[in-house]
């Protein structure tokens, strides 16, 4: 936040800075009424002030009745609850870990910035050449590509292609059953807005994508949780939610889960339709890591035939996410209201970026840079588990492949707190309780092997694991 | 729809695809319950199949209870109410003019078609050389800017651009006051997100653009609209509807309204604010035509300084549709809770789209493409009302700049019926009712004259005023 701030009051002063920070995630909504504010710690450090500048400008908040001291607790925002706020997803967290902590963190990181806890791979490692090469074809491209509107499905040309690539794994979808969308997160958007009506229960993994938490609070819905094995959701728990809420959509991923880099099993698989169809439970499976698979894992929705199952995927891991490009395929008849949708919300997704990706897919160099991108993940995976492992941070499994490991610190530890004293060096972590709804992941660290090479992690964690 | 069904059901018998394309309607949610299905001359020409075809395909689908005929009125859906469905916005009226009928003609149409109801220009009037250069640009670009996600505002050096652009039309907004989106419509759904709560009720002009009274319908907004004077919103009912109905949300447009082409006056400015700031009102000003402007003209967020207006802009319609990049200018204060929620529902928006429009905003040629746009915008809009007017059909205002052309047809005619008309011949129409909340504008056509020079468009428009 500091660098909007300095550009909002470049004559404040440091505490009127501080003061005009907590105002603006009050006013913004990151943070809540009744949400305890971060500790001045960890507001000193993460802001790079003083913990005195801290304690006066929460001393003035206070005097102003913004907020309210709890005695031996820290302060607490005052007033009444305001209209819809993502930081709902966890009113009684500062914002050090709620769902958005990571990403705004990870999207705002200037240069130096080390990112292991990001979700994304590095720009060098990803296609340059064939990106450019794409680039270049479009700026001979026919004038109606570069200055046109789309389709309501999106180009057909891509929508072939991914037709094709999800047979590879056992989908059978035409290409009138797939919808393209600005990327995976806008495809689980645009399904939440057609399948679930505020108030409507939805069921995540523990853990999950913290987007997940964030994006179904935009959408007013009641969220629960269902413990992740190594296999799949505990079906036992699952069973036991489906009947004890009731939920209308359960959103998750088959090949390889985020965070914790979990593979779906095939007994599990067919346990989980055949509970959905006796619940009439609709799911969302989140592909997007599909093109980092080493050996085919099974897919809901080739078991399903796209009947429950909603299958989504983007190209932001393994293509480009500068350009945004994603795509929803589902029952046909389903297809006429998720564009209209579609249109009325952003009226259609970019024919450019379709064009872009598809150039990028075709180029003949693609399938050889994913084959050299998995091998070279799997060797990071492996150097990254090793230097984790002798400074006392243990992964949870040994993924079968992509970017993530999902850690646990020695005893003890705090995650959120060992991100917090991370930062101020300049590294990025991904806390486990942003991906918990259950907040039961205090202990872990999402680590993505692709930005873990550089040794200043391991020295800063090392560190701040002692402190 | 006929495109997709054919794909869906190759062997099927034209009846059969009649009633599969109903069916896809109403699954889609495109048909609700309680809904009059399309004339069956209207979908006969529309799909282009015999009306005995159409009379069998009904015969059956009330046979098996899916619809049901009523005397001397056509064939309604039947059934309950299923979730959210853009259709509940004219759960009266059947597709031909719903508020996405104008959208789907316009995006879906084939080569060929004429679309003098479409709501962009031609390709060709679009700065096709300064949009290569930019592509050729970004090509050679640095890896971040071709695979990296942007930073949760989006790409500064554009938002200091748009500042400065804004600044010519007297409203200041620092570039941390600017966020980009994907679109001027994501823009808005996002404004809505963050300023809304299901249920409350949203004030739009009458007539709008169409895609306002979807949007909000997919916010499950209450809509109320006001007429719409040659300068402005008639503030006496305005200020009824504020009493009434206490709207939290006004959304219009000021330069250049749409599908008007009327030009808000600065007294109507100062009077419209002033009832705001009594009401409380937020109002969103869609400025996409902005560079259209002939004569400068006000804007609410000028006067008002983006204390309570919230200005919106694109570049779909100056520069490109195949790339989506809009922006939000909003109160400080607001931006890191819209931001959270773009994040949260969209993951941001294109790096590469937001430096594509940058690369050709900066190209030298822009003013002068933007100059001669505006001169040829002028002739064609003295050119089609004169065509217009020998067929009888009288332009509503003389806009002072932009595309649009709202013209009344002689007494007794259909917009409506006249579009599905010439929908037959191939070609699209804008029939009035499809902007118009209060169904008051049936006997209205909104003109793009950027698309109107094809004298087949006449000629058939003549045929069909004659039937």
């Amino acid at each position: 936040m500091a660098d909007h701030l300095m550009h909002d009051n470049d004559d404040g002063t440091l505490v009127d800075q501080v003061m005009q920070t907590v105002r603006q995630r009050m006013a913004g909504r990151a943070l809540l009424p009744g949400a305890k504010l971060p500790s001045i710690r960890g507001l000193a450090s993460s802001m790079g002030v003083s913990k005195s500048t801290v304690v006066e400008a929460y001393d003035r908040l206070a005097a102003e009745g913004a907020i309210r001291p709890k005695r031996g607790s820290g302060f607490y925002v005052a007033g009444r609850l305001p209209p819809l706020s993502l930081a709902e997803i966890s009113p009684r967290l500062d914002r050090a870990v709620d769902p958005l902590w990571v990403s705004r963190q990870s999207l705002e990181a200037g240069e130096g910035v080390l990112k292991p806890g990001c979700g994304w791979l590095p720009a060098s490692w990803l296609p340059e050449e064939s990106l450019r090469r794409s680039l270049r074809a479009l700026a001979r491209a026919d004038a109606a590509t570069l200055a046109d509107y789309g389709t309501p499905l999106g180009l057909p040309a891509l929508r072939h292609l991914l037709s094709r690539r999800m047979a590879e794994h056992g989908i059978e979808a035409a290409p009138e059953q797939i919808m393209l969308t600005e990327s995976g997160t806008q495809a689980i958007d645009l399904l939440c807005r057609f399948l679930i009506e505020p108030g409507d229960t939805v069921v995540v993994d523990d853990p999950c994508y913290f987007n997940f938490h964030a994006l179904l609070r935009a959408h007013r819905a009641k969220i629960v949780s269902v413990p992740y094995t190594p296999s799949g959701p505990d079906v036992a728990l699952f069973e036991q939610v489906l009947i004890e809420h009731r939920p209308r959509l359960y959103i998750t991923n088959s090949a390889l889960h985020n965070p914790t880099g979990a593979t779906l099993s095939p007994v599990m698989a067919h346990r989980l339709l055949k509970l959905a169809e006796q619940a009439g439970l609709t799911i969302i499976e989140d592909d997007i890591f599909a093109d980092f698979e080493q050996e085919p894992a099974p897919r809901l929705a080739a078991f399903d035939g796209l009947e429950r199952v909603v299958h989504i995927g983007s190209f932001s891991k393994t293509l480009s996410a500068s350009v945004r490009c994603g795509f929803i395929a589902a029952r046909p008849d389903w297809i006429e209201g998720l564009s209209d949708l579609k249109i009325a919300t952003s009226f259609g997704a970019s024919r450019l970026s379709a064009e872009f990706v598809l150039g990028a897919l075709k180029d003949g160099t693609y399938r050889k840079h994913m084959d050299g991108l998995r091998g070279r993940l799997s060797r990071a995976m492996g150097e990254t588990a090793a230097k984790l492992k002798t400074i006392g941070i243990e992964p949870w499994i040994m993924p079968r492949a992509g970017m993530f490991l999902w850690c646990r610190l020695p005893e003890g530890l705090d995650a959120g707190e060992i991100a917090q004293r991370v930062l101020v060096e300049g590294i990025v972590l991904a806390p486990g309780n942003a991906f918990s709804l259950s907040q039961s992941a205090g202990r872990f660290l999402r680590f993505n092997v692709a930005q873990s090479d550089d040794p200043r992690i391991f020295h800063a964690l090392e560190k701040a694991m002692r402190q």
